[in-house]
């Protein structure tokens, strides 16, 4: 079993449920749907606030307005220059040396860039960001970007949006496994709470969403059922989830008939 | 959307999670798990009480010291006619007319017997029991047992221990779909919070477990991790998961550069 | 490793897939078909012989010039006793005693109804027909057509016509595993050759299946895909799958440097 | 549809199944297993020539006595130098520009180093090598690979020697339908025909495997197996697969009574 509080780059997270602030169907709905979450932190991206419709700065307060700490993130970015660049701002303009890092190689699959990412994060370190990388579920990536000197890696579920959900389960427990005080956060592609369970039943460290709460029916119904969930995955994962088994094994095992049967009718 | 509570017989459950009472590693630790399940209904058998051990009378006050309400059940009979017959004494002893109605058909894979279960269950609903029957998911299983008046099926997920989850979720959602006004509880099968989950967010009314529970290493805290996964579930079915995309799309929607970009540099 | 040749009822059958002669494009490709397929037998309804276009005739000689036995079938029969009159009048008309019996519990999904196949097929063996049903993959229902005097047994993959493949493939090794001299017919469901390799590859006798060959674009390609595959699925049964790892294992394992490294510089 | 020959750097290759030449029991059943497979290729690795117990020489005889061309491999090479050292042995000793390029970037998994395959392949390519690298299932290493000049991409199924098929089907068909017209064989991981066979049909141009038919009870009869599986889910391909569909669809549609029971009985 381990140790039941998150720690990133030395300081303690209290949820392991990580939010993103996108995509909601208005800004008071975003702000309920966050406080519902119990997160801690809430992802933004400087790319959103168009100053032209004045947006920005209200957007910022809502978020704000929800207490939590804010995670600038790169998204949108395709090149290592680009990530940095925008990294440099944000950090000015958000104050925070921490940044979720999205290097996207593909427009169509959303995919990390394995290559721009480990080049974009080992500058980011470099100049003293705290930097959570967006990665894949490929081992020797993380191992790069923890060689770069990040203290955390958020591989993906499955394409950023889908709501597919863990789709090579064998990649991420090998994953797991081969980095076990490594902090794991799944980030993207988690489509339901009984998925993001199932991240943390196998021992990752957190969950970082932003669709599946933003596009349910009831964003904030939904946010507090991946709060549980996330708990619930948690839960089980130190309390020692029972073995699988092939073959059926009674939970009642009778002891013959019953009992007053067994006496002597004398 | 569903309402949310679950009705049985004309009587509302609080709680969606049903919890048994065998092979937990002592009667303290059964006790504590099932308050910490936060359940209404346990599930006992007649047949675990063994007076040669005078084991019987204290067991069922552990239970009782729950406050929780008694299902008995008819575990381990093999015939229609022996599950009436610990039908009937169960409803002696314990003072009431619930039974989980189990009839096995096959000594390796616990499964129910579909013939002996429909006469079973056609013979106790006339009898006056309010019978939930353990049912694998065959539909035209369980549309037999509602023409016999059950007013509740309970579906396997998988055969009884083996935590193998849901192994045909097709066939379920056939069930859901197809008898949406049947409380239907997913009974035996499940090794994991996170299929709990899925359970119920695939719409399913409750979730009937023991040996997850009772055999994990920490009986107590797993018996909260399901309470949380299943209200996790449940909250999620009530809001509405996002749809399931075959392709990517990006949470962030770029609105060009950074917005103080967009400025004239007058 | 098992008897290479099925034998149904005491009959030598030479091919394992069983196909059947309905949804082609015209009668010519499903001759064709037919013939690429290398099967022995063709399901084929009284059904569908409709003397008010009198095609049933044209159709019927069809069948016959491929040279392979006419293997009835009860489908659209929804009860016991439609069934039993269908397969008497099937008898007289197709001058055999073999039956493929369906008995359908539901519009929409197909299914076979477990309680009216086996009072059917019970029924069917006493009349001296020689009974092929279509049943569950419910291991219980299994026996009672056994019981009933059946000598072979045709779970579905999925229901008709959805080529979904194998869906609960737990069921089905529970029932290969338990019925290990039975013969076990796949039948309904599969959409691939490679669904019906993997059938084949668990140890079942044969294949059966219609729409993934009548409704592929080239039915006749197709017929042979699946011929090719499910020997391929044979022969993989009778030599032995390698057993799978959770851990990778190198293929070539290296004696160190190549070889002329290893001599001696000199 | 696509064109039924595989062409690989300019060259038409007649089969679609490469085999490699480890891990037999015996040179005899290499040699056999070979034959069987009717592989044009077969993949080996300098390293396994031991002049130490002179079994280079005659090993290398048996495969060349199959008659088929020589794809040498720099299986365990683990840093871009190593396998561009081990290629132009390689080439030196067996006489040809192909080379199988593996650099494992880790001893568990033995997966590839997406870093210094890339920079192997880029070398290599420069050096007039026909490189056909072993790569992982992700989309922007693929065009990587390609942009350093590779004309063909071999994702893997899983890890070497594990035989669990096709872990991330959606990351293989995002490969598939992005990179339309590059050759791209599934390397490493099958265990069975019928994975290969779905490889097939998915629309991969082959299949490269050595354990699964070398690890078989009867690797003779599982290389006649993969070949058969291989060709019928190219079939299937090039057949076009049924559309699966989520609800059943009746293959016999009846046309009301059998026929003569629409005539007046007059």
């Amino acid at each position: 079993m381990r140790n039941t509080s998150l720690t990133l780059y030395g300081e303690s997270v209290s949820s392991r449920f990580l939010i993103g602030s996108a995509l909601y169907s208005s800004p008071a709905i975003m702000q309920a749907a966050i406080e519902a979450s119990g997160a801690d932190w809430v992802t933004l991206s400087l790319r959103r606030q168009n100053p032209a419709e004045q947006s920005g700065h209200s957007f910022w307060q809502q978020i704000q307005a929800t207490g939590c700490r804010l995670l600038p993130n790169t998204a949108g970015c395709k090149t290592a220059q680009e990530a940095i660049n925008l990294a440099e701002m944000s950090r000015e303009i958000f104050n925070t040396a921490w940044i979720k890092l999205e290097v996207i190689g593909d427009d169509y699959n959303l995919q990390p860039d394995p290559f721009a990412l480990v080049e974009a994060a080992t500058e980011l370190i470099k100049r003293g960001f705290k930097v959570l990388p967006y990665s894949t579920d490929d081992l020797i990536l993380a191992q790069r970007l923890l060689d770069a000197g990040c203290q955390a890696v958020m591989p993906w579920g499955a394409p950023i949006g889908t709501g597919q959900g863990l789709l090579n389960k064998y990649a991420l427990k090998t994953l797991r496994d081969r980095l076990p005080d490594t902090p794991l956060i799944i980030d993207a592609g988690l489509g339901a709470p009984s998925q993001a369970a199932e991240a943390m039943e196998m021992g990752f460290d957190g969950v970082l969403l932003n669709t599946a709460v933003a596009k349910a029916t009831d964003a904030v119904g939904m946010a507090r059922a991946f709060k549980l969930a996330i708990e619930a995955g948690r839960l089980a994962f130190e309390a020692g989830l029972m073995v699988k088994r092939q073959t059926a094994s009674p939970s009642t095992t009778p002891v013959g008939l019953p009992f007053w049967h067994q006496k002597p009718s004398v």
